[in-house]
């Protein structure tokens, strides 16, 4: 297929909770694992961690070089494959210029948020895959933060399902969403 | 969307390893709620996990307790919602069974797997799932054990990304296919 860069960044912060307070998530082991692999699976360039918190940062490094050169890479060779798209900010304004550098070129974020009313469709998404490089945005917790949706950047529509049940897995809905926006026509 | 039931099964027997080998594979808290919630935002009618261990089969029903009755209950009453989905049974010819009594009518395996060449497009299975009631199964491991592919079940062709890499979680897997089987035509 014929499209510009994509880069995938998963938020930590800011995001908010439940009660919509803002919020730190704490970085989820398996949540790098299988966006990685999903990202590996459709070709995506990078796979961003977003979090302010060191500690948080440190422990990703240790998932990246365990199965990248340690026990892991030998028992699992596909995992570090995957994992070779991660890098880590501490901050998505971070992300987007490491990004932006790597490529010449200013990606856009598309901002992503299961309680969105509004949003591009996936069809006008696939299409923007195609003119400009893009860095889909997802949010842990209860999603990205109100005040990233202020930036005037464009907003993916929500996925609807066949229900009135709103409460994918952040792992389900990046897998949907790079699928409906990168898979080939012939399925 | 008008559509026969449609139940999804998770089988950890019988199942292959990296290397082949015929094995039972453990039962993995995430996959039930990922998978359980991802059925539920698709209208899934049930959701059967598959093990004949007993031991996993008491693990499975505490996890249940716990968020159907305990604290996760009233903590996040979303996840009970999605989990009053999840039957478990010691076989696929079981779970077949007691979903067939429910629903008073044979119920039609749909096979899966990463590995497989052949299969039926998601265009023709989105097609079947508007003349039978099916229940799309899939493997945890390395994939379902080839005696499954003997007896003239259906197949459903395996997801392709844009890449040659061709290992996705089975999470973000059930995700991808509940979506291209079941999602409106409008996205």
């Amino acid at each position: 297929m014929n499209r510009r860069p994509l880069a995938v960044a998963l938020v930590h912060h800011p995001v908010v909770d439940r009660r919509g307070d803002l919020v730190t998530t704490a970085v989820t082991n398996l949540d790098v694992h299988d966006i990685a692999r999903t990202a590996r699976t459709y070709g995506v360039d990078r796979f961003y961690l977003v979090t302010p918190v060191q500690d948080q940062l440190t422990l990703i490094q240790r998932i990246l070089d365990h199965w990248r050169q340690g026990h892991g890479a030998d028992y699992n060779p596909h995992r570090g494959d995957a994992l070779s798209l991660v890098r880590v900010s501490t901050s998505l304004q971070e992300a987007l210029t490491d990004w932006g550098e790597a490529i010449g070129e200013t990606p856009l974020p598309l901002l992503t948020g299961a309680q969105r009313q509004d949003g591009l469709s996936y069809e006008e998404c696939r299409e923007l895959t195609k003119t400009r490089p893009l860095m889909l945005v997802l949010g842990t917790g209860w999603g990205l933060a109100p005040s990233l949706f202020e930036r005037d950047w464009p907003v993916l529509a929500p996925i609807r399902g066949n229900s009135d049940y709103n409460h994918l897995p952040v792992r389900a809905a990046a897998a949907i969403m790079l699928d409906r926006l990168l898979a080939p026509d012939e399925k």
